[in-house]
């Protein structure tokens, strides 16, 4: 297997020098609806007939995705390579959800065995917080479960949470435990959060892979400080508190917390929703049998993204026609827009997981690279997006590539008929009608009222947000962005570009010698 | 006063032959942290330090804001010109918080009067359900108020009530009615909502200006059902619910309201927050006089704007440099980044306020302009952003300009010690270190954990988020966003661009005939 830049691949001068397809408003037509349309796993569908791409386009994405070896780097993944190179580690999110490939044996233990032990450590746990056998300090039932991490501890878990809060209404699955989350370190987020919070019914996880992510710390003892302050009798908030973290963490040490649950350097912050990050607080909010119904939606995906060719692997595709829009076409952002008030906090969790995985300038062996790499990603669920920033997307003077989410039906069954059709009619409509037009535009004698058109979309669509598709459609986003890596030659599976500003905030607290800019800078803000 | 494209400005001409003043992070020193420093209003300051300017590139700026006319187009649009061109119309939101110029009379009605009015009237009313002498139809005292709207009516207001609800609790102010908002025409937006609710004690404002929103009537309907479901004794909805909206629009006529307040065409829905839009929900939830301090500060701001010298004009000088970044240093997009979970939402409106207003590709008399005009605006707070796409901002391919925003205080008093500092100084310790972490970068022998540096950055900082802060805050980028929209030759107060939308969403929810590849994606989404 050779790693070379992708401004070195013949494939990629041939794709570079290819024909743009012309006006998508033209191409657009049922037949192409019809054919450029690939399965994504689980009942997910990704279209790509509003896209800037013709069949020409697609066999030299063909021999692009053949030529940068994407599927065999993808098998080496699965079975244990060290892809994250600068961590010198395995990268093993897939295997929480299933096994693809070989048996992964680390120090002589079978990850996935470990993995699943855990998921079933999470889930007897759950099950006996939902029946009342663990119960918290003073001697009532949990209600609650509030979830303090940041990042990838945050975003996935949080936006997971949203998606399927709905969902278990309208499909009468009984939620056992309402969730909260605490992430920034700013003390009003804790203070708010907490101040609708009954501490004795209420269950914390503390989610730190390493144990020592100062906003968790910061913020377990700002909560642990608000809740003793409210002088419960008997009340104990450490017996009130979990652990998700590494096995020899800080924080796993502790026997004081009620109980502790493990991942490991294998699994990234960005790609920990389908570990033990999003199982616990997902597990406890709806019950095991959910969670591992969003497992096998991903592990459905995941498969689906092992095929060759192109037009059969939904995110390889979706990765390819994204590196002709960022390296060939030139388009610096990506707007995702989920037709679903559930997919509310989706955007910001893809914004972690892309912007952080493939924002690099160095290559995997840490050579400047020579193309554009990640975009901008960005977005809101519509239709209240239509009332937004879609003014720019229609009519802006830079062309954006979009990726419209849409589902048949709405979760909770709860709707209403008025001008004739129901609001999930309006709300697809709407999405139909966006679609199309940013493809087609229209002219108009009033200049102010023309629409260019030439937008390119894209859509991802199931029958309904359901845990399988949910578990399809961020497992999608995932192999996205590790085809796009891997197109683009990079180690998406690391972030060095975060540890410069630690260091720094690290030097105005300690309040010594530090640079006479940022000693300028913590005046302004009444720290130094 | 002339109003000319960009490109045809001799001082645009100059300012694009200019010398880029080099390495930011050699320019950043103590005394121009001082230097580079503006009053906003109301304690709001502007630091640009770390800026990719210096004093010649800010004499260019200077030129082309007198050359431009931007101060002389903002006393005509204060003065009530008729600065929506494409719809024929004054715009007025600095009315609402104040009298910048003349008499703004239309149809002999003075609109100072008129908007005071309002808010004298929402006020009174706000009072009076505080005191209960404003009960539910059932006899009860009202507990929560619900916004139903969408894009302005949404957004801003929404942004604005999570930005003083901590405030009121820390400054020990009365949080009278919690509020929630409604706005997706996904159906499962108000399920989710009302699923929580109380009927008895909730009372809805409908919010829409023409009265003909799709998606408020449309949730409007969906609330009524809901709640009439629940077959309460004696429940009347409608006597749950005001309506805010234009003096000509079908929900004004209604007197089956409880209410209802006014706005008027002037008032666009981004720039709707300091109006009746803003105002009912915000004095229902913390009482008139929070209300009255936002404005004020809004007020400080709107005068502060009037200065001629860009360095003593904040929006101004805002909106120019980012005029150099957009187009002379082609830079495509804008992130905001404020260091306060209380503004989690204030990027969300930003969004829209941005990119709405100047998202535009015709100047303001239909002409198709040849510059870039409005950039992708996005964000989240930090300290969360550092653990998500802060890679991509550090070590991403692309410059991303950045706006910090930062309060040396926490609005609730709450806060804990550890590790010998307390969470604000951890958070601001944070904001500080990422400024220059962006701005200097670091050189490493791996070239993995090296950082380029060079990445722009700017400062909106005050002593703590209070009603006034937050309105100087608003105020300063709704006069950023115009003086932009001057510069650029836009007309920043239409939305040709939602229409097209609109239309062909009708068209498939009429289920006649339709193009065929609509008909084909409406088949896909089950909507025909």
């Amino acid at each position: 297997m050779t790693y070379e830049n992708l401004s070195l691949l013949k494939s990629y001068k041939s794709l570079a020098e290819t024909q743009k397809p012309g006006k998508i408003g033209s191409l657009l037509c049922p037949e192409r609806i019809q054919d450029f349309s690939c399965p994504a796993g689980a009942g997910l569908v990704y279209n790509y007939a509003a896209k800037e791409a013709d069949n020409t386009v697609l066999d030299k994405l063909q021999a692009l995705a053949d030529d940068a070896g994407v599927i065999a780097k993808y098998k080496a993944l699965v079975n244990g390579e060290t892809m994250n190179t600068g961590e010198d580690r395995k990268v093993l999110h897939h295997l929480v959800r299933g096994q693809l490939g070989a048996d992964v044996i680390h120090e002589g233990k079978n990850l996935r065995d470990f993995y699943t032990d855990q998921q079933q450590r999470i889930a007897d746990f759950a099950v006996r917080v939902h029946s009342g056998a663990v119960k918290g300090s003073t001697g009532k039932p949990f209600t609650t479960v509030v979830q303090i991490g940041i990042g990838g501890s945050d975003l996935g878990p949080r936006a997971m949470y949203l998606a399927l809060k709905n969902y278990c209404t309208g499909a009468g699955i009984p939620q056992p435990l309402q969730a909260k989350f605490i992430s920034n370190v700013d003390p009003d987020d804790a203070a708010e959060v907490l101040s609708d919070t009954d501490p004795e019914t209420s269950l914390f996880i503390l989610v730190s892979k390493s144990g020592t992510t100062q906003e968790t710390l910061t913020n377990r003892q700002l909560v642990i400080d608000i809740l003793t302050s409210r002088a419960i009798p008997g009340y104990d908030p450490l017996k009130h508190m979990i652990a998700v973290t590494s096995e020899t963490s800080p924080l796993a040490s502790s026997s004081e917390y009620l109980d502790s649950f493990f991942i490991d350097d294998f699994i990234g912050g960005r790609y920990s929703s389908t570990s033990a990050v999003g199982g616990a607080v997902l597990s406890l909010a709806f019950g095991p049998g959910v969670f591992s119904e969003f497992l096998e939606g991903a592990h459905e995906a995941d498969k689906a993204a092992l095929e060759t060719d192109i037009r059969k692997n939904a995110a390889l595709l979706d990765a390819l026609i994204g590196v002709w829009e960022r390296n060939v076409l030139g388009y610096p952002s990506t707007a995702i827009l989920p037709y679903s008030q559930a997919l509310s906090r989706f955007p910001a969790h893809l914004q972690q997981l892309d912007m952080e995985s493939n924002g690099k300038r160095v290559n995997r062996n840490g050579q400047p690279v020579d193309y554009a790499t990640g975009p901008v990603i960005f977005g809101e669920p519509g239709t209240n997006g239509q009332h937004s920033f879609y003014q720019l997307l229609h009519q802006g003077t830079d062309i954006i590539p979009l990726q419209f989410i849409g589902f048949q039906h709405n979760q909770t069954g709860v709707d209403t008929v008025s001008d004739g059709s129901t609001s999930q009619e309006k709300l697809n409509a709407n999405l139909c009608a966006q679609i199309v037009a940013f493809a087609q535009g229209k002219t108009d004698a009033n200049p102010n009222r023309e629409f260019p058109g030439m937008r390119p979309s894209s859509l991802l669509y199931a029958a309904r947000l359901t845990p399988s598709t949910l578990g399809a459609l961020l497992a999608h986003y995932e192999n996205k962005v590790m085809f796009q890596g891997f197109i683009w030659n990079l180690n998406s599976f690391d972030q060095e570009g975060v540890q410069l500003g630690k260091v720094l905030a690290k030097t105005v607290l300690a309040k010594g010698d530090m640079d006479p800019a940022l000693r300028a800078y913590g005046s302004l803000l009444g720290v130094v």
